[in-house]
């Protein structure tokens, strides 16, 4: 799930003969260590954003929240697991500011993750949008954020996006991240973060707990009341989690004091 | 989960002694290799669309798709972790398609593994009507997918199956044969690709993505109404999550461009 | 999660120091091979089964068959993911049986197994008995199996307890005794092999799978009306399942024929 | 899981260069034993209770206890495996006491895991008490437990919290610390025995188990009816399970009797 990468090309292929040319292996290396990531994290935003926009538009009124939690979380977590490999499997600007704050993702990688992942989740929206019954779409506000209506519901959402979120990026930078704490099971931690997440805070916020997700719908709903709070709730978030790690909780790789050396 | 296999009969059985007869080896080679996956495919098809359409023909109208969601992704889920090391754990024509695509199938097991796995939902298919009560059966039209009823919803149902499908089929490409991004929580991902399926798409196309699925109950309920949207849409998919792998995501073994040989 | 021994008192314990004497070492080992396992299924069964009677008696009406489904799923997955590793974790007497015939337990351990299993059956319905309100223990029938109540419906339900069973039997023996396809995730499997049996039987049969948990709450209740299908059901499924592998799709070391030796 | 540490700082980090300080490897030796895990204590603990105060206050009212169970089942699961290496991960008085009785917790960090833990735990329930809106937050009495109402419930709300806290130590305690049963799957189990827990006696005593996730409500919605059934149950059943696997199933090294040294 790391997104870190050594910096010289041999180091990473081993097992390349010595008669390829150092261009090819320098080549292959840039393919794979910064074209890649981005369209894994596009195409994997692009399909989480499409399952969780799609399962509220379509979800039940006879099953609470249950349909929705268990869509995005269980969609993140599989998604995880089967591309994390590759690009660290954020699908989430929150959870790549928090990473890189920790040391886990390139800084010059930044940028373009973010820009996938928005990219993705515009086509995730869109893609919702195309397969919907146009009546549930818009009943649903294309599963844009609309639950929060008034100026005085805003301190209630924002406050609890940014400890939603903080969950949900320490599941990603404690269970992927950060060496002494990581382990087999984060990529569906990361997904059980979502589902309880949504559970809990569901109803107050709608537990976004991503820029990328309220970006697509947002777009193709032409909804941007209060859009604001999808954006500064989780990079909040994520910024705090990141400076809890490098200041307490973190190993001594990652923590900036109280080190040995 | 891998379906690869060494050619030669000798370096599969290295604990063989020297006295055994090389007949005997390679009979039991030519059996593992060949007949036993059939076999699996097939009675773990059954046990899958057997779960999954009394799932269906049982299913409670208060609880949303929650149950036949979580009966088709955990059953398949726990079939591919109790029998996926023998066969790859496909159970869906649509997946073997791709897994041959991008060479994790030998090519000549292709047809052999769809007839295991078509009879295999004929076997399950019929056992459910079997032990299911004859009202429920016909009420549900025996778990033959007849969600769509009108031409003018063939596109979005065409469309919702292969995105789907290319969800579930990329968690058995990228988390089980792709070498670089296998992992242990494989099977899981791949249920779990099933269930958010299901639950973002059930109510738009009845979120098949399985041939095999659909193929059983259409013969025991005699209901054939749009059924080709069951086999274009899955193997559509199959072929394009194969494409994107070896043009883009793959890694240097599997992928056909920008190797460094 | 097998059963398997070593039958030397000297092979199991590499790290005794030399002093400790031949009698104490064998007492040991006499302990944790005989009568340890006995004391975890005794005590395995008795919290699964206590767990799965009050999920039906304190049932909610509006979740249709979820909440026991996932209550004796889950329950069973972490119990056998906890204990599982000194009794092999079976906790039925239908799978002691399969796990006996493919020679994955002593046959002298199955008659003790069965023993402990019943008396956990027991103590785990008579707690549930203890803390539940009268009023609801008497609505559920103590949640002993009282869903057969004519004649006709006596073909179903033997049938479906079969193959619902065979399912349960063979995610126990080829997820963990199994060596070929024996997997890390087992236990979890094992569990959702229930979940989705309840999701698929429930409402035909009961989805009972397992003699124990249907004898405590019959003696608790005193419910005895066609409790011999819970019996009769569950067994043919676990020597179904056992000749299953046995003959065809156990590995080489399960096999009796098709051998290279 | 397990918090056993090494009792001098050189074992401890033997990456460390000879010319750092004595003094310096002693002080971060000393902030990674006993610091960083009650830090991790308060702050898993938080989260976890933040969350499943939560999803009491916004239940819905058609999923029976559904929604409750998967929040705090699943948020523990994700807890422990995320932050479980460095503390043990507890977030449990009554897990705590458990696993100091068997060895696997300093007896001198116990009376700090359990101010972290209580500390936590009220620092949880204020934060789902600011972000809930007022009505909701009174009706559910702010996550408090008042389900026993009269005198006569007592004895079996006190029965059942004691086994339910037995099946959820017993996880612990036999999955993460005993070496012959720990397992990977260990966080998760955990977690799933919360989830069963509150499914079977939610509705009998409301399936606490946790004297701080009892203790931070309490406080916050000053609510103190029958609270010391919430720690007397769950301290007793940590007890019962300490001695149970010291005298009967835990390993040669745990057990106390039975040994052949």
């Amino acid at each position: 799930m790391s997104g870190e990468q050594t910096p010289m090309c041999s180091m990473d292929l081993p097992e390349v003969k010595v008669k390829t040319s150092m261009a090819g292996r320098c080549r292959v290396f840039w393919y794979e260590q910064y074209v890649q990531p981005c369209i894994v994290e596009l195409v994997g935003s692009a399909l989480f954003i499409f399952i969780g926009c799609l399962s509220v538009i379509e979800n039940s009124p006879n099953t609470g929240l249950l349909q929705p939690a268990l869509a995005h979380g269980l969609a993140l977590g599989l998604i995880i697991a089967t591309l994390g490999n590759i690009s660290g499997g954020h699908f989430n600007p929150a959870v790549s500011l928090a990473v890189t704050v920790i040391g886990g993702l390139k800084t010059m990688l930044l940028i373009p993750y973010w820009i996938s992942q928005l990219f993705g989740g515009l086509i995730g929206a869109a893609l919702a949008k195309v397969v919907s019954p146009e009546e549930r779409f818009w009943n649903a506000s294309g599963a844009a954020f609309a639950i929060v209506q008034e100026q005085e519901q805003v301190a209630e959402a924002l406050g609890i996006e940014i400890i939603l979120t903080m969950l949900l990026v320490l599941a990603v930078c404690m269970g992927a991240v950060n060496e002494k704490t990581m382990g087999p099971l984060a990529p569906f931690s990361i997904g059980f973060s979502v589902i309880v997440d949504i559970l809990a805070g569901g109803s107050i916020s709608g537990a976004c707990m991503n820029p990328a997700r309220a970006f697509g719908p947002a777009v193709m709903a032409g909804y941007w009341d209060f859009h604001w709070i999808y954006w500064l709730g989780p990079l909040l978030a994520g910024l705090f989690v990141g400076l809890l790690i490098r200041l307490l909780i973190g190993d001594e790789k990652t923590r900036l004091i109280l080190k040995s050396r």
